[in-house]
């Protein structure tokens, strides 16, 4: 980075390169490529502390393998485990589905080694959970996508591996009644809660046409709480919070519980699969408003594309909504219709346009959606403190 | 603000003033005091989002008043709940006792509204649990002690009041014993625990003289666990962790539970209490090295100072140590050995001078026991780009 840094060679350094945004991918031409990939040590786990060490290099799932025999688990987790790396994870602040239970990944980092543009290295790798000493200066690498340093090594908190998780399947008439169950969850369930995801119809009839006794919903919740205190009162909890509903069924078993989170995890695979084209969004916004959202979008489209289909699913209780639309074919003006519908909504209610995907080079223009002119503005200034001669990551983030 | 900018007047931002290291009090003379007291407006509290917004002179208290018809809490609470003041907790990234359950004050903050030194605004204020847009600035502000900017208000997700805790207080003879019972605790109570604080039999010694049927201990740890779920469910998992230890006693009724959380909160007051001096440390460490720690002072004072007594109590599964010295009458030299002793022993552990006070005025010279020479330059530079002049709360953090 110190010869990069002299000679104003643009660097893109790359985790496992598994992004949604573009953001570890060279797109210019002239940039050397850092790959972490080599930098795969595991340092230390210190089972009382629940602390795990590493180099930005680890693959997700090997540190989770190496964890396993101590009853230890990382607190994130996603659909690209097997080659997304930990280096990356931090640099993005990935989300997933341990969120809800975890909080996000940046609120686990207890430390980190950065390489700075110039060379010069800040090692701020301590593994305590409080210090209060001075500006927290993890937090302006942790999410900022490459473009201020280099992330070479991770401190991270762990939580426990858990012996028991119970899951159930809502299906539910009214939007309002899925935004009711968040805080009826909260309260029946409380601290065990593991996961709420949510879906509509759409998503429903592409992802299965499996009978599941619920009849035809508008909207689904999938419920897991997961702890260490026996199945039967985990199970006592979940019957408790379900006999508020009418429509809902219960799983317990290994088989059950992978089928229900089949339902939700099929839904972006079977758009894949479908012939055409699928225009993805991902956004956050007060749980209120995801279906106000959705059916805003399909209204702009429904008039010029009939063939255009519209799903919505996500992590509601982050607020987190994946938006999706279908057609047959790419379509420019489609992308353009839904963006700026959908964008426009999220200036209005001050949403997210990437609640976990990051900025990278794809969403750089549109940053001012979500942030104020005051932020970029602050935003610039960082990155010239950091990198004057913008060599890491050009064009990313702020573009 | 950008009056004092212009004309180079030095100010100091002030909540509740209830800080421990000098941060809201001026104390060169030519500074003006702002006082957040005014700005005490509650805007808003969504339920369905559990965030409360409001500006930063609302007192703790006041706030968790507010929340109670709701069924919310602060994710904070400390002794000075009557009259700290939310910006001030914010501004100090302030700990307490709810830390362990709800992570740092920090992580549930979701937005902030901060006036720059030269009077800028910077709008940060939104509620959603999840965004990846960019570098997270409000990061920046929380925990900087009033340096980098004046925060006037806040989103901070908010926990549920919870129906049922139960508490129990165990005795150890030996602080391995202690350590070790942090993971049983995690694998027996998971998510349920609400509290993990420890005391050494000194401090037991001058805060009770109570018989708890324990006999006489080394150690003692006070564990608590808090949920919706019903009290028994709850006291099932209390019993099947105090099953572990010969040594136990167990509350559920509000009475026994007040009275062995006394013996904790005792422990401060009757060092008040005492006649003589009290020296007060709040610093982290991995929870294996407090007794070390402790024992390396006691060992550094006792020859010299015979008459000095030391006392370890704290947030254990934090890694937060509160250690307290006394002796009958202030002595500097004390001071300094105890001091000189207790950093270097920080120093050479990666440990934090400070784990939720703070720097301010008092721990300025000492930051670089805890933060390296490129970090201290990192925040020096940073703020020089936020305040160029030094007129926000100069000398503190940074001298």
């Amino acid at each position: 980075l110190k010869y990069c840094h002299e000679q104003r060679v643009p660097v893109v350094p790359q985790g496992g390169n598994t992004g949604m945004v573009g953001g570890s991918v060279p797109h210019r031409g002239d940039e050397v490529v850092l790959s972490l990939s080599r930098m795969n040590k595991i340092h230390s786990f210190d089972p009382t502390n629940a602390v795990i060490q590493c180099q930005s290099g680890c693959i997700l799932d090997n540190l989770n393998e190496y964890l396993r025999p101590y009853g230890y688990v990382m607190p994130l987790d996603l659909g690209s485990s097997g080659s997304c790396q930990i280096g990356g994870n931090v640099a993005t602040n990935a989300g997933g589905i341990r969120f809800l239970r975890y909080g996000s990944l940046r609120s686990n980092i207890l430390g980190l080694k950065v390489v700075l543009a110039n060379g010069d290295t800040i090692d701020l790798l301590n593994t305590l959970r409080k210090d209060n000493t001075g500006y927290d200066l993890k937090h302006l690498f942790i999410g900022s996508e490459g473009t201020l340093g280099v992330i070479t090594d991770v401190c991270v908190a762990t939580p426990m591996l858990l012996a028991n998780s119970v899951t159930a399947l809502l299906g539910l008439d009214y939007y309002e009644d899925a935004v009711a169950a968040l805080s009826a969850a909260r309260n029946k369930l409380g601290e065990s809660i593991a996961a709420i995801e949510y879906w509509d119809s759409a998503s429903m009839r592409i992802s299965s046409t499996t009978q599941l006794g619920l009849g035809d919903c508008r909207f689904y919740l999938l419920v897991e709480v997961a702890s260490n205190m026996n199945l039967e009162s985990l199970e006592d909890r979940m019957m408790d919070f379900l006999g508020m509903y009418s429509k809902g069924v219960l799983a317990t078993d290994e088989g059950k519980k992978k089928s229900l989170w089949k339902l939700r995890e099929n839904i972006p695979l079977a758009l894949k699969g479908m012939n055409g084209h699928t225009y993805k969004y991902d956004v956050s916004m007060s749980p209120h408003l995801f279906n106000q959202a959705t059916l805003m979008v399909q209204h702009h489209l429904a008039a010029e594309y009939p063939h255009a289909q519209v799903f919505q699913y996500g992590h509601l209780a982050d607020g987190n909504l994946h938006l999706n639309i279908w057609s047959p074919t790419f379509d420019q003006e489609i992308k353009n219709l839904a963006e700026s519908t959908l964008y426009e909504f999220l200036r209005l209610h001050r949403g997210s346009i990437s609640a976990e995907h990051g900025i990278g080079v794809l969403k750089a223009k549109h940053l001012n959606v979500s942030k104020s002119e005051k932020a970029i503005a602050t935003m610039r200034n960082l990155k010239f403190l950091f990198d004057p001669y913008n060599i890491l990551n050009p064009n990313k983030v702020l573009n």
